[in-house]
């Protein structure tokens, strides 16, 4: 099966096995199809109603939530995540279109500025539209929430844009019958037909955005992956705009404080946000810098990483990878093994395990020991904590990073060499990561209003927008003015009763 | 002189003679210590309070009209725009300044949201955060509005940004002395070190965007020289935003109806406004469609643009380009010639002249006929008004291209026909322009917070993004979130009493 170009296969993480029949790779020519139909979409789509959108995404998020046994059993054959992770994570991905729905009945997103005419200046009405169809790559690791009907989808279909999804090859048949529901629930509440379309496929991927009816991209997904379209979408006669996350290693900061105060806590928590979900997220912690003196920390920390369990990864492809990287990072003379979890079940098991290195070593060598491993592997960087505001020059971007999703910084409230030393290291953080997390772990973004998912290159390509919360949509849109309109001609939304 | 490429020598456009002393080129180990300076001042000018800020920028505004005079004649000498313009447009950029200062005090471009913890989810609070230190390079055109001092300064100088302008080399010792007068109000407003450099020279120009200080790029200016920037700025090992305006052609529409009530009127807003500033404007109205039967209508534009008088433009490379690019033009066989303005003086001077082609002629040629020539050169395209709704695809992006800045249309509010094609014009050219502009002409961009100055592609390389009014202050801010951060360390913005 895997020598067929001509189609996809799932595979059954717990045991390497097929998982289902294959599903058809969209040809060149079906996308060119599928593409147009969606420029033909368009225009209804963004004519109808905010409102009557709002309702076609409630209808979409009721029919997943309808079908979310199936749904959650396909999953967990093509993703080993397990029914309790992926039942939540459908009901993360309805809330998601009903966050949108909310957000389309609000109507701020349209950023509608009026200025009536007051001489010299002209009379002059802005209002953000619909960029045109979106192509939407879905993600490995949330194949509801980043994926056929996932936020991208979510916000795109509520901003007025057709959406052309393409699924992510290690859950294609999840993606098929996701698709299936999603098409269905517009087609029923009326939105225009090729509003929504599915291509599966590597090369459909390509011809998806090299076609000039899209108007452009959202991914999620690896770095090597998310350049190369990067490039493709930069290269296009019509250059169009790539939205683009592609990983993070998410610096976390224990300070002096807080080490003393509750090792145990942050051992146990640091542990947990580590392996969850096989450690196949985004915002996975792969850097914990704790005070070298902190002993009983380290100590906790081992203790908790020892009782976790490794389990199968997303793919054999995402599992190979993830071991030869940690095979090389063992290697290292400076590197050695502070922790190691449970072995899991399974082929494509990965083992939970934390290395250590001392801050001095680490700095010697950042750019290569910051490396993301997706996947449960932590480096754990031991410092001394000197008088200065950065003895050891742990802020620079050489440490860092340029960019990350997130950086936390564990602190005691009441110490006041933590607070200080806090205020310092956070305000720096700001230039490098999108979310600044607190006494907590940077897995969980909440999709909420003031969510910002996203940070410097190369996080993500687009720094100042996120694709998690009710700002994604702004990817999606933008402004058009019209000055001295007749009354006759504005659209309803900006006529001077409108507002 | 001009093989002189240690030095930028400004020249008197009525004359072809040198003007004034040349000005050193900057060389690339100077740009790279005013690339570190401006890195270095960014936290002390972030830090600043907004207030501050908007006091320096204002103190900016008051310095740059104490010594409008000074300005003027300088830049009259390097330009020869004339004392009129070279004043209002002085007073322009000083109320571009003092718009930046009120958006500043209004605070709303912080675009804070703040969501208090409400379990599960954390409390979360969100704020715009300069990106870092900006580059911009200054146009040809407007050597104060969208130069030194210009939209892009203002703009970037409120967000917080340091600034590092490259001069254009048509007009260096006018962008010299706004330098020192910018620098010298910036200091004495107490701004930091470095927040505000100029360069001079085409390598600096390079050198600038490359320098790993430089966080993000303005640019108003050619097709050509903007996509070569935009590439450098994609290729750098940390890829920045380029935010580059590249030019338009700015189709009008004059429907049927119009056309036959006010024939002189529209003919000759039309010729003031292909003339104005000698047709060097990215707002030029380059492409003119009227009624094939229109006869009295091209009349009176003939009549109009034979008013006309041509006049010196900015630097020999233009006026070179635009020779060739009407030769070129009249060249070809199914053009022809309907108007020409009377020749201007000196050896730089350009002759405003108007071609005319048929619709049928037009749309086998689209591609060439639509190219931009910078200065007084019209295309006059005659159109038969059919029955249906776009009888002469005269709507499709092959007839108009993908991006304008602008789009106009000239209808008659109590015609019909007017209207009714109109609405469906109007709608279509939302897809294809930033502006639409009824009963007007596109030159003259109103500074405002409903203004939109952009496009699709090529007229802007970021259509989301406006380089005039209030919103350019976007362009240089990056959202960053708090996460359950302690009160001790919120900024002050994001405090529970701040809002």
């Amino acid at each position: 099966m895997t020598s067929d170009t001509s189609t996809v296969q799932g595979y059954d993480p717990r045991t390497g096995d097929p998982a289902g029949d294959p599903v058809p790779q969209t040809t060149p020519r079906a996308v060119a199809h599928i593409a147009v139909a969606a420029a033909d979409a368009f225009d209804a789509w963004r004519e109808t109603d905010r409102t009557t959108r709002a309702a076609a995404l409630e209808a979409v998020a009721d029919a997943l939530d309808a079908n979310v046994a199936e749904l959650v059993a396909l999953a967990d054959r093509e993703t080993a995540l397990g029914e309790t992770r992926l039942t939540g994570e459908v009901a993360r991905t309805t809330g998601q279109l009903r966050l949108f729905a909310s957000v389309l009945r609000d109507g701020g997103y349209r950023d509608i500025v009026v200025e009536h005419a007051e001489a010299p200046r002209p009379d002059l009405r802005r209002i953000a539209r619909p960029v045109g169809p979106v192509a939407v790559f879905s993600a490995s690791n949330f194949p509801f929430a980043f994926s056929v009907a996932g936020g991208d989808t979510a916000s795109a279909l509520a901003a007025g844009c057709p959406v052309v999804v393409k699924a992510h090859e290690a859950h294609p048949r999840t993606s098929l019958r996701t698709a299936m529901i999603v098409a269905e629930a517009l087609d029923s509440a009326g939105a225009p037909e090729g509003v929504f379309a599915i291509v599966f496929g590597f090369e459909a991927g390509i011809a998806l955005v090299q076609h000039p009816a899209i108007a452009a991209v959202g991914f999620t997904g690896s770095a090597r992956g998310g350049l190369a379209l990067a490039k493709l979408c930069a290269e296009r006669p019509k250059p169009i705009p790539f939205y683009g996350e592609l990983g993070s290693v998410n610096p976390v900061f224990v300070l002096p404080g807080a080490a003393q105060a509750r090792p145990e806590e942050i051992a146990r928590g640091y542990a947990a946000s580590l392996t969850l979900g096989v450690g196949q997220f985004c915002t996975n912690p792969g850097l914990l810098f704790v005070p070298a003196d902190g002993e009983r920390l380290l100590e906790e920390i081992s203790a908790a990483v020892a009782e976790t369990t490794g389990g199968p990864m997303l793919a054999q492809r995402i599992h190979d990878g993830f071991v030869a990287g940690a095979q090389e990072l063992a290697a290292r003379p400076e590197v050695r093994t502070l922790a190691e979890g449970k072995p899991g079940d399974g082929p494509w098991s990965a083992t939970p395990v934390v290395y250590s290195v001392t801050a001095e070593d680490y700095l010697r060598s950042a750019t290569e020991l910051r490396e993301e491993h997706f996947g449960p592997l932590g480096l754990v960087i031991t410092y001394t904590f000197g008088s200065g505001p950065d003895p050891f020059n742990l802020l620079d971007v050489g440490a860092l990073g340029d960019g990350q999703l997130t950086a936390s910084i564990h602190l005691d409230p009441g110490d006041e060499a933590d607070i200080t030393f806090g205020r310092t290291l956070a305000d720096r953080l700001t230039g490098i990561a999108g979310r600044i997390v607190f006494n907590g772990w940077p897995t969980g973004v909440a999709v909420t209003h003031a969510q910002h998912h996203g940070g410097p290159f190369p996080a993500t390509t687009s720094p100042a927008h996120t694709s998690v919360g009710a700002a994604a949509i702004r990817r999606w849109l933008v402004p058009v003015v019209y000055q001295d309109c007749p009354a006759q001609l504005l659209p309803g939304d900006l006529a001077d009763g409108a507002l």
